[in-house]
């Protein structure tokens, strides 16, 4: 009763005609102690995620160390994720490589595996390709993939790729490919930028990367976020979420609420701090470890880190 | 006879004694119409550079668009190449990867077949990493690799890469593997650099990634030069060298020579600029096929390239 009430109310704001919506965390990675992805407690994060508030899970994102993984390994740990029941219309799968091949294998895996959709970042090697072929790059990937069930979201992440996702991009991607071309992630940390997509692109579901813009966002249009901290404090995010949907509560206090503990927590390196979290509410050590050219979270300055949170009253997934 | 005299000088000069040295071309990435590597055009360009002037070729720099292409499409190419016979001593191989476990395949496999050395980017899609991160990206190829045979050439290309080595991470792999760190390719044009990189580390084999520098470079202890150029200048860039070493001519002109051209191709995209003469001078337009996000050169821009650089006396290959 309650899940219908929630969803008609999502239908009359429209976040729930577009392709995809909601809270989505990027995952980590858990590695074992050779640095290798951890398949176990993957797929115990992602139910852990799914199970108190996450629409969805991102798997590979930025906040995942995806670059840091070979095509192999990604689709080894994806395949584990979903063989051990993981729902696929649940997942995101971020796909984009440096290599042309690379995301086309990995993009159409995850088509194959029936997931959700990919998000694909440009390209990040070369700096300043030419506009042509940054479309090429994406237009190959869809060319290639060839399957009409692909849903590519764009990944907007200039401070990382350093080439961006201008609206001139999208304008000719959804041109090309309607349908195929789903949405954005906008991790710029540019609420100007993000209003752009909104205004241009409404039938697209974009997602800012960090909660902090989730209210101005659905207000605006917007499709929810993706974003880092839902790995541990999900349940909140969630709130601000369905509080906004079914308008029942004070949204703009939550949205505080949650502003509050990102502002925290990015002020140190995001994946490392958000491992060295984990590790401490599950009492799992292993939980800090990162791949290089990441460095494990210095023990003193994650001891400040949660006690900073707690301050705030942060509780460890829940509302 | 000609031959032993050169050694000798050389050896005067000291640059015999560096673990690497003279010019090295990073070998264009020639494609098939799929935008596959093309193996026996790659082959016939490598046995090219190495009859026309150069001491040796890398394989997958940035020239040759490595990042563009997966694991395995590297591992084959190198395979085909050496397969054909082109000799594994005169063959460097770029290495270097977002993905540790990447940089370490491609590593392991170099080494196992013998290649002169491995040339290796740090990561780069992250920014800023930890000193810490970068050298145990470093450290973990080596000991992973774990072949006393392996000789590592460290890659700063800042512009690109994002992420500098620095003389405190050399010094630091120096220390922890000597003999194992060979050298340094520095692309980063700046000659005040690369003066420190040759005060600090008279032992190691410091390449200019220009021919700009390459006679500054010999006479300050420097290992010669890796040039992009190399691909259509390799007779003339051989010439300043020879003439340094034997002391027989004018050094100093042929390298203003050599200069000239390189500033003329400087000014279009590398890689397509270099495919674009290259598929002029053998007639073959099939050259001209880069992979995404590059593009190839305009045709219209690579005729006045051309001609510019006859102008100059430019002769495709030769002194």
């Amino acid at each position: 009763m309650a899940v219908q009430e929630n969803d008609m109310n999502e239908a009359k704001h429209g976040v729930a005609a577009l392709p995809c919506h909601g809270v989505w965390a990027p995952a980590l990675t858990p590695l074992d102690a050779e640095l290798a992805p951890d398949a176990e407690r993957f797929v115990g994060h992602l139910r852990w995620l799914l199970d108190t508030g996450c629409h969805g899970v991102v798997v590979f994102g930025t906040t995942g160390e995806a670059p840091s993984f070979s095509v192999a390994e990604r689709m080894a740990l994806l395949d584990a994720a979903l063989d051990a029941g993981v729902p696929a219309d649940r997942v995101m799968v971020g796909t984009g490589c440096p290599a042309l091949s690379d995301t086309v294998a990995l993009s159409a895996h995850a088509v194959a595996r029936g997931c959700a959709g990919v998000l694909v970042v440009p390209p990040y090697y070369f700096k300043n390709p030419p506009a042509d072929g940054v479309f090429a790059s994406y237009a190959e990937v869809i060319e290639r993939v060839g399957a009409s069930g692909l849903r590519l979201y764009l990944y907007h992440f200039p401070r990382l790729s350093c080439v961006p996702i201008t609206p001139e991009l999208i304008a000719r991607l959804v041109d090309r490919y309607p349908g195929i071309v789903a949405g954005v992630k906008d991790s710029s940390g540019d609420w100007d930028g993000t209003q752009e997509y909104l205004r241009q692109f409404p039938d697209l579901a974009i997602f800012p990367g960090s909660e902090t813009y989730l209210l101005p966002a659905l207000e605006a249009g917007g499709a929810g976020c993706i974003t880092a901290t839902a790995n541990i404090n999900c349940g909140a995010i969630r709130s601000v979420f369905d509080t906004w949907t079914t308008e029942q509560g004070d949204a703009a206090t939550l949205q505080d609420g949650v502003t509050e503990t990102r502002r925290i927590i990015e002020t140190l390196p995001l994946a490392p701090a958000l491992k060295h979290v984990v590790a401490h509410y599950r009492s799992d050590a292993a939980w800090r470890r990162v791949r290089p050219p990441m460095v494990a979270l210095d023990p003193a300055a994650g001891d400040d880190l949660v006690a900073a949170l707690e301050a705030e009253g942060f509780r460890f997934g829940r509302p």
